[in-house]
C-alpha cells in the first residue's frame, strides 16, 4: 500500500505549519499530522484552499499517506520530544524510507539518531532551517545532513520551498550524519556575533558621537545601501525608527536591556573549545548576552568608576560614523572566519567534506544572516585552492587593509571613552595576534615547564624539550 | 581484620608518588599500591627511609593494610583509569569507607561517582590537589569534595600534608559531591587567565617598550615586590632571564610559540557557558593557546596588513611599564572576579554552599596561582555582607579607580600599535560593560523580537511584549 502524499509533517506548531503551508503551495501533496489532532483539522481548514493536504489523526494514518520512499519531516522541540516521536514512528516505516528532523538539534544528538536507524535501514536526516517564521513559510535556508542518497529523494521537495537568490535554491546536501545541523548551530553562532557587532556600532554612535536612535537609524540605512547590505542592518533601522506609542520614547530606550542565551550560540562556542577553534567573536557576543541579564552585578558595578567623556563636533561625529562602519564590517570579517574555521574543523574531524563556498551560497538568502557579504565569502572559495582563512582571501585582505586605521581608532576610542566594545576588541586581537610573528605563547611554555615539566618544543631542531628550572638549569630531551 | 596504615595511595606515578611521600614524611603510614608492582616497590625502595610505607602487591593486599575506615587515595589519569580503579576497589571495601579520586576529574564525572559509591555506603572525595609535583611532594592547595562525614576523619590527614601559609593549611572542605573539583577547574581557567595577561603585559613591554628579554625580567622582579607578587611574576622573570646554552639567546625566544590547551580551561569555559557566566577572560586565554597552535592559519596570515610603529623614548618606555603593571593588576582583578562568580553560580546551581572566601585562603599556598593578592579576596569575603562581584569591594574598587587611566591606554595603544591583547581588552570591556548603565542588549532583544517573535520585556512595566513588525507595528502582550 502506498499513499498519495509526497512528503508529511508531524508537529504542528507555527514553524511545522508554514513548513507544510510552503509545501502544499508548491504543489506537493502534504501528509499532515500533530499529537493532539485539532490543531491539524485548524490548518486544513485555516489553509486548505493554499494546496494539498493529507490530514492524519494517528500515526498509522500518517504513515499510511506517504509516497515510498515516504518522506517524514519532523517539527517538533529539540530534544526528547525529537526521540518520542522517532521512536513512535521508526517502527512503522520500512527501509529506505527518510525520516527528517527540522528542529534545532545538537548535532551530536543527530548523530547518534542517525547512527540508530541507519542500523534499521532509515535514513535520518538532520536538518537545520533558518529563516523563523516567515522563512519556513516563504522560503527558509535549508541545511540538510545525512545520506547522499536520502537526497537524491529529498532534495528537489527541499529545494522547491527555499529561499532562491539569482535563481539557485537556498539549500544543499551538506554532508553525512549531523552535519547539517552542525552548520546550522555555526549560523546561529554567526548570528551572535553579528547581532553584538551591530549592537556596539549602535552604542558607540549614541555614546561616542551623540547621535540618537533615529539619527541611526538613517545612518544604518545609508550602510544597508553599501557594502554592509544585510536582513540584519535592514531590521536594526527598523528597529530604532521605531517610536514606543505608550510613551512616545524611541523603542529602543523601553526595552529592558537584559538579552538572552540559550542553545546553539552556547553550543557552537562549546564545541569551537572541543574543536580548539579561536571563536572569540562568538563567545564575546554570546558572555554579552549572560552578562546583560546579570541585574544584581550590575547593580553593584554601578559605583565603578569611568572616564570623563569629551563632547564631539557635530562634523566629528559623522567622521567617527564613518569609522564605526569601518570597525563593523572588519569585525564582520573577522567574526565570519572564525566561523568558517569552526565549519572546516568539524567537516574534517567528523570526516563531512562539507563545501565551505555552499554554505555560502544557501546563506545567501532565507536566513538571518543573509546579506550581500555571502557572495564575497562564496566567490572567496570558488577559486582553485581555498584560503587557509577567509582573512588571507584577497578581496577581504584588502578590505581589512583599508579598515585598519579606522577599526584600531573605534577600539583605542572606546577603551578610552569607556564604552564596552567587547567583539569589535577581540575580532581586532584575533586579527593582531594571527598576523603576528611571534606570540607570547612561548613565554607560556617557558611557564608551564616551569612548574608543571610540560615541556616545549624548539624553533631551531625537532622533539620535546625540558630545561631542569630546580636544578642547574640545563636542557634535557623529553 | 584492620590495617596498620592510616592512607593508603593508590596510582604511583609521580603525583602519586610525591603525595604518599609527603604522607610519609609527615608521620603517616601510608600503604601504596601500582597496578604495575615493580613501581611499588621503586618507591620503597628509594624513599622508604622518607617514612613507614606498607606496599602492596595486590589490591586485596592493598585494602587489608588500610585502618578502618579506610583511606585510599586514586592517582591516576582522570577519565576512564579512574571507573576502572574504583571498580576494582569499590567491592573490596566496607561501609564508611572512602575513597578520594586526586585527579583532574570532570565535577560532573565526580558527582556521578560520588552518587554510585553513596549507593553502596561508601564515601566518595572528587579532591582537587594543586601545585604540580612540588606541591604534591612539599604541600600542595588541596580541594576536597564530598561528605561533611568524610571530611572528619579524612580532613587532619590532607590537612597535615597540605602547604601552610600564616599557620593555616591550604586544605578545607569545599562542599558535597563534584565541588572540590569545580573549584579546581575553575582554580585552573583562573590560572589560564592570569599567564595570558603576563603573557600580554610581556609582549607590550617588548614590541611597544622595546625592552629585551633580560630587561622585562628586572622589570617582573620589581613587579614581584609589589602589589603583583605571586608564584607565577616569580617564574615569569626567571625564564625571561634565563638563556638558552645551545645558542647563547635569550631562552624566550628559542622556544615554538605553540601553546597547548586542554583540560580543565575549556571545561571551565564550557561549564561557564552552561551556567550563563561570563568568563571572557578565561575564554580569551583558551582561545590564544589554540590559536598559537594553528601554524597553518598563522602562515596564511602574515600577509595582514599592520601600522606603523612610533619608536619610544627610554623615559616613555619607563613610563608605559608602569601602566602596563597598572593594566595587568586591573585586568587581573577582572579575572578573578570572573572566577569567583563562576564558582558562586556553581555553588548555587547544585547546593554546594562553597565559602568564597575560604577558597581565597587555600588558595594563598601551594597552588600555581598563589600570590599575595589572594589575602585581599579572602579579606573581601570576611565581611558581614559579601560583594556581589569582587569589582565592588571597595579595596579592588579603589584599586581600578586608580588604575583605569593606564589600563586604558595601554589597551588603547596596544590596538593602535597592533599588539594582540586579547585578555586586557575583554577584561577593559567587561568592567566598562558591567557598570553601564544601558546596554545595547535592548537593541539585540529588538532584533531577535523583529525576526523571531522572541519577546521582550519593558523598562517601565511587567511582563512580555511583542511588537507586530510585520503589521501595524502595535505591541501585544504575549
Amino acid at each position: 500500500m502506498t499513499g498519495q502524499a509526497q512528503i508529511g509533517v508531524t508537529g504542528l506548531a507555527v514553524m511545522g505549519r508554514n513548513l507544510a503551508r510552503n509545501l502544499a503551495r508548491h504543489g506537493h501533496v502534504v501528509a499532515v499530522h500533530n499529537r493532539t489532532a485539532a490543531r491539524t483539522r485548524q490548518l486544513v481548514e485555516e489553509f486548505g484552499h493554499e494546496g494539498e493536504f493529507v490530514p492524519a489523526e494517528s500515526a498509522a494514518d500518517f504513515v499510511a499517506a506517504l509516497q515510498r520512499p515516504r518522506k517524514l519531516v519532523i517539527m517538533v522541540k529539540a530534544g526528547e520530544a525529537t526521540d518520542a516521536v522517532i521512536d513512535e514512528f521508526a517502527p512503522l516505516l520500512e527501509p529506505g524510507d527518510v525520516i527528517v528532523d527540522g528542529g534545532n538539534a545538537h548535532f551530536a544528538d543527530t548523530r547518534r539518531r542517525e547512527a540508530a536507524l541507519r542500523e534499521r535501514g532509515l535514513h535520518f536526516v538532520g536538518c537545520g532551517i533558518s529563516g523563523g517564521e516567515e522563512g519556513a513559510l516563504h522560503g527558509p535556508s535549508i541545511m540538510p545532513g545525512g545520506s547522499a542518497a536520502s537526497y537524491a529523494s529529498l532534495g528537489p521537495l527541499l529545494e522547491s520551498i527555499a529561499a532562491r537568490v539569482d535563481g539557485e535554491p537556498c539549500c544543499t546536501h551538506i554532508g553525512p550524519d549531523g552535519a547539517g545541523h552542525f552548520v546550522k548551530m555555526v549560523h546561529n553562532g554567526i548570528e551572535y556575533a553579528d547581532m553584538q557587532l551591530i549592537a556596539e556600532a549602535y552604542d558607540l554612535l549614541r555614546r561616542v558621537a551623540g547621535y540618537q536612535p533615529g539619527q541611526i537609524a538613517e545612518v544604518f540605512r545609508t550602510w544597508n545601501e553599501g557594502r554592509l547590505d544585510s536582513y540584519l542592518i535592514e531590521i536594526t533601522a527598523e528597529v530604532l525608527a521605531h517610536t514606543d506609542a505608550a510613551t512616545g520614547r524611541p523603542f529602543v530606550d523601553v526595552v529592558a536591556d537584559q538579552a538572552e542565551q540559550k542553545g546553539t550560540g552556547r553550543w557552537t562556542v562549546q564545541i569551537a573549545l572541543d574543536l580548539g577553534v579561536p571563536v572569540s567573536g562568538i563567545a564575546e557576543a554570546v558572555f554579552a548576552r549572560s552578562l546583560s541579564g546579570h541585574g544584581a552585578l550590575r547593580e553593584a558595578a554601578q559605583l565603578l568608576p569611568g572616564p570623563k567623556r569629551p563632547e564631539l563636533h557635530p562634523d566629528d561625529a559623522a567622521q567617527f560614523a564613518d569609522h564605526v562602519e569601518a570597525a563593523l564590517y572588519a569585525s564582520k570579517i573577522v567574526a565570519y572566519a572564525q566561523g568558517w574555521h569552526q565549519i572546516q574543523a568539524g567537516s574534517q574531524e567528523y570526516g563531512w567534506d562539507i563545501d565551505p563556498g555552499a554554505v555560502a551560497a544557501i546563506w545567501r538568502g532565507g536566513c538571518i544572516i543573509r546579506a550581500r557579504f555571502l557572495d564575497e565569502i562564496r566567490a572567496a572559495y570558488a577559486g582553485g585552492e581555498p584560503p587557509v582563512t577567509l582573512l588571507a582571501d584577497g578581496t577581504f585582505r584588502d578590505a581589512l587593509e583599508r579598515a585598519q586605521n579606522a577599526w584600531r581608532h573605534v577600539v583605542a576610542t572606546a577603551a578610552q571613552l569607556g564604552v564596552p566594545a567587547p567583539g569589535f576588541s577581540a575580532a581586532l586581537a584575533y586579527y593582531d595576534a594571527l598576523r603576528a610573528q611571534r606570540l607570547p605563547a612561548a613565554l607560556v611554555q617557558g611557564q608551564r615547564d616551569y612548574f608543571g615539566a610540560h615541556t616545549y618544543r624548539r624553533t631551531d631542531r625537532e622533539g620535546a624539550f625540558h630545561t631542569l628550572w630546580g636544578g642547574d638549569r640545563s636542557e634535557v630531551g623529553a
